[in-house]
């Protein structure tokens, strides 16, 4: 029974999971762990309900650890907490890579690591971070996504279809989320296209105008809702950032190396018919419509 | 005294132009002219008052004549128009490119040519076209620039501070529009920063993500609204965007090799603290807070 949760990263994620659960969950508990001055902002805001600096202190009597730090400090979270978590907690984390994470915790618990941590990657947030932006609707309709060495299999043994694993889920579809499992290797392939490189590519076209605009007059006379909204995202953190492209470096190698090839193939065929052509065949690209496998789409019933 | 307008290409820009003067101007009489059947939709939604596919036809009697086809057909309007024009009327255009339309008015009508053909570009569009998206309020708070060879100076000459020149421009106050001045090879070389990159750079974003992810089972439950927005230009059209592009070349060649660089600095420092720098510097970018020349924020007064 969960009546006490651990939110060790009070950034965005962390906060706003918290909010969530406030508005939308009941007989909770939450501690908030971070740095002194982000939870007195979070306890001030009424966000967490205790605080607690000290990552071990923080989970002592909790059923339910979330680690949203940014990824490599999500590691080392796990790492310190291990030792000392309560017999029965489920720890999990909301980190954007998955493949270091599940593998730390299958050297930290062994083969059952599944029943101690679940990693998790709730798709979700925006280009501002801090408790300020805490925003309790941040998971209404977006994916939450679980990524269990084995996939969806492992979830549905009955050793987590009952018990805090199904709780855990439970409060996530209480806040709006909706479940997805995969597996961290797919995870960490696929987000490197939907998520890290256009995060990337949004940090390079703010560059190249920033190099070739700088002092520019009247730039945003001559600026249109286009460059507004695909440099919305070169204003996220990039602390937050140097850690997810670092942990996906190779996904992401190969991810950018594609578009810099697509961009020189639309250089080189300006003015030709080769250019409407990639137009065209780009203008196809619509993820709406992409088929869902059933594994993706269908939660895990509990 | 403007009482008739014509308005060659009755697409997203035309429409919406035809359908704002009629929300916020009187005693104004529209003629479009397109192909048949845009035009029959044109008119069954009371965009404009008579439809007439042959652009010679078209602007008998008028005193003003926007052309807002693709910037290729423009040019083949205006020198098609160019013999027939009404003694007094002034011919201008929405075309995202201006050095050659602007070049094609001094080939047909001399070094006087700003009296005949203003060249303009109105910042305003939508990643769709066509007549059934015509917004009467598209062009509300948006820039609508003008070209003139020798800038700002030649507007305010007393020829143009009267008469219809003076005339339009109020018009385009009318319907919100925000004037601004610069020179052809300045809107071309800036614009293709702040508007021809980042279209090919989400048509690029688009493309690989469809070579990447095309089979990719549950795209969509792994995708936020980074990759949504990011690609929501690639859905553009490509028959207006060739043209662009192909009369943009050297500034885009240029834009889009820079662009490669950039993504290419950050593909070689993933894991590095030279991406961290790079992040941060990007970050600075922001259009909002660039200093505004005189000569681009203060309209012409009329």
């Amino acid at each position: 029974m969960i009546s006490r949760v651990a939110i060790l990263g009070t950034g965005l994620i962390g906060s706003s999971f918290a909010l969530a659960l406030k508005q939308r969950a009941t007989g909770l508990r939450i501690v908030g762990c971070d740095r002194p001055e982000v939870l007195a902002r979070a306890r001030a805001a009424g966000i967490i309900d205790d605080a607690e600096s000290n990552p071990v202190e923080a989970i002592a009597g909790c059923q339910l650890i979330l680690l949203a730090a940014p990824v490599q400090a999500n590691l080392e979270l796990l790492r310190t907490i291990a030792p000392h978590l309560p017999p029965d907690a489920l720890v999990t984390d909301a980190g954007s890579t998955k493949a270091n994470i599940a593998a730390l915790a299958v050297e930290l618990f062994g083969g059952d690591s599944l029943r101690r941590f679940l990693p998790g990657h709730p798709i979700a947030g925006k280009e501002v971070s801090g408790v300020e932006h805490a925003d309790g609707n941040l998971f209404v309709g977006a994916s939450w996504v679980f990524t269990p060495e084995q996939g969806l299999h492992a979830l549905i043994a009955p050793e987590f279809s009952r018990g805090l694993h199904a709780e855990f889920m439970r409060l996530l579809e209480a806040i709006g989320a909706r479940i997805v499992v995969t597996t961290p290797a797919e995870h960490d392939r696929v987000l490197a296209y939907t998520s890290h490189l256009p995060q990337l590519v949004s940090t390079a076209l703010a560059a190249t105008l920033l190099d070739a605009m700088q002092n520019q007059p009247g730039l945003r006379e001559l600026s249109g809702r286009a460059l507004r909204e695909m440099t919305r995202l070169a204003a996220s953190d990039p602390r937050m950032w140097s850690g997810i492209a670092s942990q996906n470096r190779a996904n992401l190698v190969s991810a950018l190396f594609e578009m810099e090839h697509a961009l020189a193939r639309l250089r080189l065929s300006l003015g030709t018919e080769e250019f409407t052509h990639e137009f065209e065949r780009a203008r196809r690209f619509d993820f709406d419509s992409t088929p869902a496998s059933e594994e993706s789409t269908d939660p895990p019933k509990f």
